[in-house]
Order: structure tokens, then C-alpha cells, then sequence
């Protein structure tokens, strides 16, 4: 069976093609009788307008992209879970890209998006973008874009992200709080600009508490896996400092369950010998033992802003209104449970 | 700045629209200096060819849609991980759509994009979809598609997933040969084939292997949230039949999690007084303690096997070779840890 072009049902009624079209379309100057043949024609036929076309004649193509650095991670696939929903309800469709860390890719995923026609584009950064030409080509093309998470701070776009380092300030306060006073950080590698403040928040911590920071209680965790790179840390800080450290805060939740691990075979007592609290709240942080205290990140929030924020600037590009870019500051949460 | 047109190009080269065209797309008719010239000024001016009327000209959208039931989970995040890479390296975009496990969103999603005019459909089905017209409409419009995981078996299609009795048989034949008798099943709700068939693997198991089969010892998890269905009906399977019980087999991990997080608080000791078994093998199941044995579903595989086949089927429609539909049923393999 052949898809229904407007040709056929011109045909079965005896009616021009324009007609019908004009029919679908609810022209004034075609008869409610003739309108209704023709929409019932079209339904029984399954005729399905191309959209392509459609696209092309309003200059929107209903589709939005989405480029995240990574896919199999709880918390994109709840940010995107939340831009599915929002875009849902626009009747928007949705290309989703991953860029697996790579700036190249991420590059050319842009022009890719571009090239589509898409009539707007989300973006959170890979760990590698350090040039930023090709969203300001985005830009020049008039085309809106909405950073989240992963954002460039110097591009003029509207932005959603949390404020990591105050999100890092207050964890480490509620664990000098509980008594710690040898607190370590096992940190993210140095170029994001979302590891750099989680331990800029913890420095910060210990400086208003009275607490000399000590670099050697600090640990580059950049190895690609966040699990038995948390599970070899712990080891490692253990050899190194014994009995003299009594938490940790890490850049992220994976960290933190590899050390759990690490601590749970070597009977090390969590949070009497030492305490943990991680960056994420990923679903596994409620479900391991003993569970695990953490900052929840809000990333359905973060998915809904970021959608509803590019929805409304394609709204004010269609209206020829001007558009004023925003910054959006989520909310975090101390989620406190069993590791302190 | 407005976007490069052909015009644009040619205006600035005292050159037609048409030979600007042409020598983009190395026509023979166009010198090679006009050719290079044009090619040159329009890599300087950005210029991107409208992917909407290449599409239109081409017949094609080098786009494919792709809907599954729900995007926060880790297999599913795995599959679409696949398929996301297998387009990127045909440079196919990808449109995503979850369907909420909603029957009516899920036929609104494929006429989107049957409307949309992708090349072709991967689809996952919801566990109320009982009824397959849509799926027929996407044959019906000569655009290939392929069912994944949740499949529909009278559809003539091509099918890529597990044989979900024979994994369910294996894992309860092995709770078996570890010398457990009393196993009690956890099954997922009574519609969705793959929730059948464990619960057939199961009770095959048993028969082959000579223990009577106990419908006493099935508990039927059908609320939204597998975790704390797993937590409560631990709570209920102790209540009624205490130590009567040595092992149970779950229709998903995170059924086993919540049981898993029951018995810790209550201190009934894993596998000694209780053995686990899941199924999917997400990766919680390796983080959590104890560590949960499971049947690893290989979902990258079934993404990228699923995206191969689509692109296959694709290729010949495009050289009208005719289209063998293919089923293909990924191994699964036993996770054996620390549950039983």
C-alpha cells in the first residue's frame, strides 16, 4: 500500500488538489460540506501529511536537538525524561546526540543539528569543549540555544545549571558539623568547571570552619571508571592516612559507592570510622548499603527549565519578539542517609 | 548574521545560482576552479545546505525514530546508547520518544513520525499495547521497521530479542543445582509477554527437575515501583511462610534490591537463609551487598543488532532489493555473585 498523497483523495472525490488542501487546512473559502468529506476521506485513507514539506513552507520543523555527553548516566536520562515529556506536550520532536566526551564529535553533532533545520538546540558540554565557535555559530544562525548543566560561561545564550560550589559548601559544613574534622575529597579531573567548584565549595568549607586544608587529603579521580576509581582510593587513602581521616566527600555518587565497597570487604565501619557523602543522588545512592547521603541535583527540574526555556525562545524568535536570555540557578538538596 | 544562502555564494562569484549549486554537488559541467571556488567561499561563509529540501529531493531524511516504553533505566539507556553510536557512524540522526508505557501515546508517536518522514522505526513495545494496527499502518507505509525486546509476534517484521524462558529456566535450574527447593517467583504483572514467559522458565525449571510447583510461593509485583514492590512482598513471603522458603528468583533486579534491602534490616542472612536470583543485570547489581546474582539481558547488543538490522532493511529499500525479515535472539548469560 502506497502512502495517500492529497492527489488521491482530489481523485476519489472529483474534487482540484488545492480544494483539499485548502479543505485540511480549514480555508474559509471551501464548504463545510466539501471539508467534511475530504477529513473523512483523509482519515479513512490514513493520510499523513509530509512533514518535510510542511517544514519547509512554515520554516519550522517541530524538532528540537539535544547533544548530552552520555547516555547510559541516571542523571541525563532524567533530564532527558523531562525534555521528552515537555516537548511531548509542544507537540515537538526530539534528536538526542551523544558526544561521548568528545569535542569533535560534539562539533560536528552542531552542524548536523543545523544542517536538519532544527528550530532550537540544547546542549550541556562535553568535559573536552574548550572552544566555544561552534555555539556562537549556533547563535549566528539565529538558531535558540539553551546550556544546561555543562555550560561555557562567556556565551550569550540562556543557561540552566546548579551552583556546584555552594551545593560542595554545604555538604562538607554538615559533615564538620557531625564532628569531622579529617574530611577528604575525592575529586573529578581538573578541566570541568563542575569538579572545579565542588572543590573550590569544599576548600571554601573548611576555611569558614577553621579547618587547615591539607592537599594531601585531596584525590584526582580522572580515570574513566568512577567505580574502581572510588574503590582504589580508598585503598589508597587508607594506606596513606590510616586513622587520621574521618570523611569523605566526592565529586560524585560512584566514587562514593566504589569506596563503600572498598570499606565494606575490609570490615572499616561507615560512618563510625569513616563517613561518606556523594554528589548526585543517583537512585543507587538510596538502595546500597548503608545508604549513601548526597546532593540531589534536581535533574528533572533541570530538563523542564531547560526545555521550557527553549520553547519560549522559539516562541519569541515565530513572534519576532526579542529575546532575553536568562539564567536559571536550580535548587540542590542535602539528601542525608545512613554513611554520616 | 543570516544564514549563507546559494544566492549568497553566487552574488559574491558573479556566478548563477545554478552553477553554485552544481559545483556543490560536482556536477561535471562546472570547471574545476568554479567548483573550487564555490567550495571555498562556502566553507568560509558557513554555508549549510536546508536538510528539509535535500530531504525532499532525496526521498530520504537520514533520520530514524526510535520509542520505548521509558527512558530513566539502564537497559534502555544501554540499547539507545547503541543505537545512538550505530547512526552516528551511518550519519543517521535520531529521533527518541518514550511512550510511558502508554498504548495511545505510542500510536500518536508512530504518526508522528510516519508524518515526520523518517527512514525507519525502532520500536520497543508498551505493556499495554495489545492492539498492533499502528504497527501494521508502518509496514503499510513501506517504511522498514523493527521490534526490540517487547515484541509483537504476529507482526511481520524483523524482531531482535531474548529468549526470556530459557534465561528464566537456566537461573532457576542453577538455584536448583545449588540445593535450593522452596523458590518463590516474584513475577512482573500478568499482561507483558516477557513477564509470561520468565514466569514458564520458571515452572518449567521446577518440573524438569522434579519440585512441585507452589503457586503459593508467586507473588504477583505489579505497582509502579519495582523497588519497594521487592521490599513488601519480602515482608509478605516471610509472613507467610517463613523459613519455608530458600531462594527466590525476581522478573527484575531492582525486585530484588528491595528484598535484598528487607532482608538486610532484618538481619536474614543472604544466601545463607535466603538466595537471590534477578534479571537484567543492571549495574546496581554489582554495587550492591551483598552483590545480586543475574541474567545479563547484553542490551548493547540488542541495540546495536536492532540499529544494523534497521539500516540493512533501509539500504535495500533504497536499491529495491527485497527486504528477508530476521529475527534474532541475543544471548543472555548467567551473572553469577555473591546472592547465591
Amino acid at each position: 500500500m502506497k502512502p495517500t498523497t492529497l492527489k488521491d483523495i482530489a481523485k476519489t472525490l472529483g474534487i482540484s488538489v488545492t480544494t483539499v488542501s485548502k479543505a485540511l487546512k480549514d480555508y474559509a473559502d471551501v464548504s463545510p460540506k466539501t471539508k467534511a468529506q475530504v477529513k473523512e476521506l483523509a482519515e479513512k485513507l490514513n493520510y499523513v501529511p509530509n512533514s518535510f514539506a510542511v517544514g519547509l513552507r512554515k520554516k519550522q520543523s517541530k524538532t528540537i536537538g539535544v547533544i548530552i555527553p552520555t547516555m547510559v548516566h541516571y542523571f541525563f536520562s532524567s533530564i532527558l525524561d523531562a525534555i521528552l515529556k515537555e516537548a511531548e506536550s509542544k507537540n515537538y520532536m526530539v534528536i538526542i546526540l551523544q558526544s561521548n566526551e568528545d569535542y569533535e564529535l560534539e562539533k560536528k553533532q552542531v552542524d548536523l543539528l543545523l544542517n536538519k533545520g532544527v528550530d532550537g538546540i540544547l546542549i550541556s558540554l562535553s568535559n573536552n569543549t574548550k572552544d566555544f565557535k561552534h555555539l556562537q555559530k549556533i547563535i549566528d544562525y539565529n538558531v535558540p540555544l539553551i546550556l544546561f548543566d555543562k555550560i561555557a560561561k562567556l556565551i550569550q545564550c540562556s543557561k540552566v545549571y546548579i551552583d556546584d560550589r555552594q551545593a560542595a559548601y554545604n555538604a562538607v559544613s554538615y559533615l564538620i558539623k557531625k564532628g569531622h574534622k579529617r574530611i577528604s575529597h575525592f575529586r573529578g579531573n581538573l578541566n570541568p568547571q563542575n569538579s572545579i567548584d565542588r572543590f573550590l565549595g569544599y576548600k571554601k568549607a573548611l576555611e569558614d570552619h577553621g579547618i587547615p586544608f591539607d592537599p594531601k587529603l585531596v584525590y584526582i579521580c580522572d580515570n574513566n571508571s568512577d567505580f574502581s576509581d572510588g574503590y582504589l582510593n580508598a585503598k589508597k587513602l587508607i594506606e596513606d592516612h590510616g586513622e587520621n581521616v574521618d570523611a569523605i566527600f566526592t565529586v560524585n555518587d560512584l566514587l562514593a559507592i566504589g569506596a563503600i565497597n572498598y570499606f565494606n570487604e575490609q570490615g572499616i565501619k561507615i560512618p563510625d570510622e569513616i563517613a561518606l557523602f556523594g554528589f548526585s543522588n543517583w537512585f543507587m545512592a538510596s538502595v546500597i548499603t548503608p545508604t549513601l547521603s548526597s546532593i540531589d541535583q534536581n535533574a528533572y527540574k533541570m530538563g523542564e527549565t531547560s526545555a521550557v526555556l527553549l520553547f519560549d525562545e522559539i516562541d519569541c524568535k515565530l513572534k519576532n519578539i526579542p529575546i532575553t536570555h536568562k539564567k536559571v540557578v536550580i535548587d540542590t538538596e542535602l539528601v542525608i542517609r545512613n554513611s554520616c
